[in-house]
């Protein structure tokens, strides 16, 4: 770098990209007593964060990426917090030209974990360390404490993981809300299985506030204080609180309930898709997050609800009041048990990719770095963290003893749920597909086994038998006898 | 091709691939009256089928690449029928050194449309025309008239579509099986869908079946008569009838019902994965279809389903004997209406991606192909044929007003039949998923406005109002006054 004046080497970390997420990040890293590098494609943004919040810690404004680098103590540390795709790996080989082996260059963004898979692959071959890191918990996140999900090699491990566990947001007990997940991509599979389940948390909510709205006839106030009080016990989670929060808002310009006034069309940004698309090709069942996803779709076609909206239902008749209360609370058991089913999915999903791609995960430890900082932090995490502590071989968070009492105790609530949402009209998508999968994980035998004979009908596919090793095939064109084929 | 002794040009068209799907479809031809080249990598199969079949009509074996070409009349027609993926690359290459402008290649295997895609753009560059061909209707189709969906260009159709519609299976009706659906991949993209469908029809079989078994209380003989008798009205439909002639059948070693000596866990060749996948991709629900994948995944998860075994759940008492004739009417119903649905979902797909990749697919005639010759072969497809005639922008069929009709008329079986089933512990994803379908198209207020609303809560993802045009964002973290976005 002959052209640029000598920057001394004193930063422990550089941030890129200073929207508000890198921002945020950069700002939590000079609070932490970290001296920070901060670079941005247009210098103004940079000399803003300065401007603004360079009185907040150590950061070392750098114009040009050559400065920004030589501004880096070794190994050089660099988060780039860009937009996913193109411009990530537009930037990567920015800064991969002017690193050394043995530095580390950081992904903060939602990349998909195929994505990080192949760039770590390329920077490993040139020695550089490339860490792809799921980082959740938002703009708010990102400046108090973030839960962090850092992917990569073991070695970068040791030199990043202390400067990130400082920033990262600390779970009840004290620890870090940050932990290394395993090699190349699995941080930002674990972070989009994060959303996933965000996904399907979010769903399953806004079924109970449904329920509480035409079922028990609940007003928003009155179903906010049910949320508040479901915060405080098993629930207890930042989603129910936001709950809470949103719909005790009054609407200021109509004097409405604020949830009243917003268009119920919900977007998405693909997370929630990925996830289900990834645990397909796993062969996971995911069905709460697909139900969740597909919910949100439904959601935003005006013109099938539009063509729809004539079809005949029951009519929607709320409980009376005195059934009301009784009602509201057998929803806190749908809502809690079909949560247990969400979560179970997720970490089957975990748990098969760490398989696929030998990255043994720790998936007590995912749990353990969830309980703060990001949108699903939860109390009910810590109970994971120690489901997995007590059976790291866990085949399933149903068969813990804890949740499988829990879910137990709640199924007739669960059942008497839906049966009254099916009858009256409500969907409940969510609640149901979690229960549809406990009873068929229960089940002593499924249906399947017509599925599989069917396809031994129509294309010769073979069935095994519940009697005799080996694969077999009847001659359903000829005279019906039965063939043994492997 | 100097080194190869002169071939006259008599065949209309040639086949490559002589595993049963190949020989049967080149039998196929020569029986209706076509002169067949037949080619495949070792000759002793092409000898196998001449010997074996050579009388059935006009064959030319051709022992190299060279004289299969050189056997065909111009333009020259090549049906390749291997394996999907590489090798059908590979046989591509193969042939398209050998062809000229104007030729076609008509891939008949199961491809990924998007495989299909580039294949047509790569050999359109050289002036050759890719046709891919989706096929349905397992070997049996292949060799007495299967439905045939291929893709490619109008001009491709000219020169080919008279040999299939030839050999394709006809419809009540006497048309054809076979129709041009459009550009590229149009055809494999609606052969993955038929297969997706068919994934939900057999899963709501199966849950039918899984109820007139747990809760009517019937044997499988008794049922195997229930689907008879269904498979003389509305529900009457290739799947229907082997459904009965499978629980109908005894099993020779046991002398126990077959059904019950086939191990229930499922298997899959992934044409129903892609189509949710695809499906995600496009923004279409098609929660029947996913429901469908997911069961047979559970079904094949023996860790997850021992684990959880025994998780407590309702006793399964059947119903007493006089009220089982109701019931078993009620699951028609809502085996009826979920097969509704899961259709309704299909078609959005097909009109999506026809949107999607311009190719303007006529909806009506994707059921008409699929009357006869495929495996979800059903009286039910002329109405759909029929619903789409009448209207050919039709948003879904659900509007269409008789299926509005019939699923409105069958909604209050519909929700006690699931409301059942999850009272009594027997799986139903499928028709508890169609269900909600149902009632999320048809509601006036979706919950989806408090999962927007979250989102701006969490992320600043703004919001839309029900009385104002604009993106708009709430200060959450601050007054909670609101903001004009966009």
């Amino acid at each position: 770098m002959p052209s640029t004046p000598a920057t001394p080497a004193t930063a422990q970390i550089g941030v890129t990209g200073l929207a508000v997420m890198g921002s945020n990040l950069a700002r939590n890293f000079a609070r932490h007593g970290h001296t920070v590098a901060v670079h941005n494609r247009t210098y103004a943004k940079t000399e803003a964060l300065i401007g603004e919040h360079g009185h907040e810690g150590n950061f070392v404004p750098a114009e040009t990426a050559e400065e920004f680098v030589a501004a880096l103590q070794k190994p050089r540390r660099i988060v780039i917090m860009v937009k996913a795709g193109d411009p990530t790996d537009a930037v990567i080989g920015e800064f991969a030209a002017l690193l050394e082996p043995g530095d580390v260059i950081i992904d903060g963004g939602n990349a998909h974990f195929a994505d990080t898979r192949r760039r770590e692959k390329e920077l490993r071959e040139k020695g550089i360390h490339f860490v792809g890191a799921g980082i959740s918990g938002g703009e708010e996140g990102a400046l108090h404490g973030p839960s962090i999900m850092p992917g990569g090699s073991e070695e970068s491990y040791n030199s990043l993981g202390p400067l990130l566990e400082s920033i990262a947001a600390k779970a009840k007990d004290g620890t870090p809300c940050c932990t290394h997940i395993g090699p190349d991509g699995a941080g930002h599979f674990v972070k989009m299985v994060h959303n996933g389940i965000e996904y399907a948390d979010m769903q399953l909510i806004a079924e109970a506030y449904d329920l509480l709205r035409h079922v028990a006839g609940y007003e928003p106030q009155r179903i906010a204080e049910t949320f508040r009080t479901w915060n405080t016990g098993r629930l207890d989670s930042y989603l129910i609180e936001i709950t809470a929060e949103v719909l005790a808002h009054t609407d200021a310009a109509t004097g409405r309930p604020f949830v009243d006034v917003v268009a119920d069309g919900a977007e998405q940004k693909g997370t929630g898709r990925w996830t289900v698309q990834t645990a397909l090709d796993l062969g996971i069942p995911v069905s709460g997050i697909a139900e969740a996803v597909f919910a949100r779709s439904v959601s935003g076609h005006a013109d099938l609800r539009g063509a729809a909206r004539e079809l005949p239902g029951p009519a929607r008749e709320p409980l009376a009041p005195a059934a009301a209360g009784e009602f509201a609370a057998l929803v806190e058991e749908a809502l809690y048990a079909s949560k247990v089913v969400s979560y179970a999915q997720g970490w089957n999903m975990i748990s098969a990719a760490s398989a696929e791609y030998g990255w043994d995960i720790d998936l007590g430890a995912v749990a353990a770095i969830w309980r703060g900082g990001c949108i699903i932090r939860a109390a009910f995490l810590d109970r994971i963290r120690a489901a997995f502590a007590a059976d790291p071989q866990l085949p399933t968070l149903l068969a813990d003893k804890g949740f499988a009492a829990e879910v137990g105790k709640a199924q007739d609530a669960w059942r008497s749920v839906v049966a009254t949402a099916v009858g009256r009209g409500v969907p409940t998508p969510g609640f149901s597909a979690a229960l549809a999968y406990y009873d068929a994980l229960r089940a002593e035998r499924l249906p399947a086994a017509l599925t599989q004979a069917q396809r031994d009908f129509f294309g010769a596919h073979t069935y095994r038998r519940t009697d005799r090793e080996g694969s077999f095939h009847t001659l359903w064109g000829g005279d019906r006898s039965e063939e043994q084929t492997g």
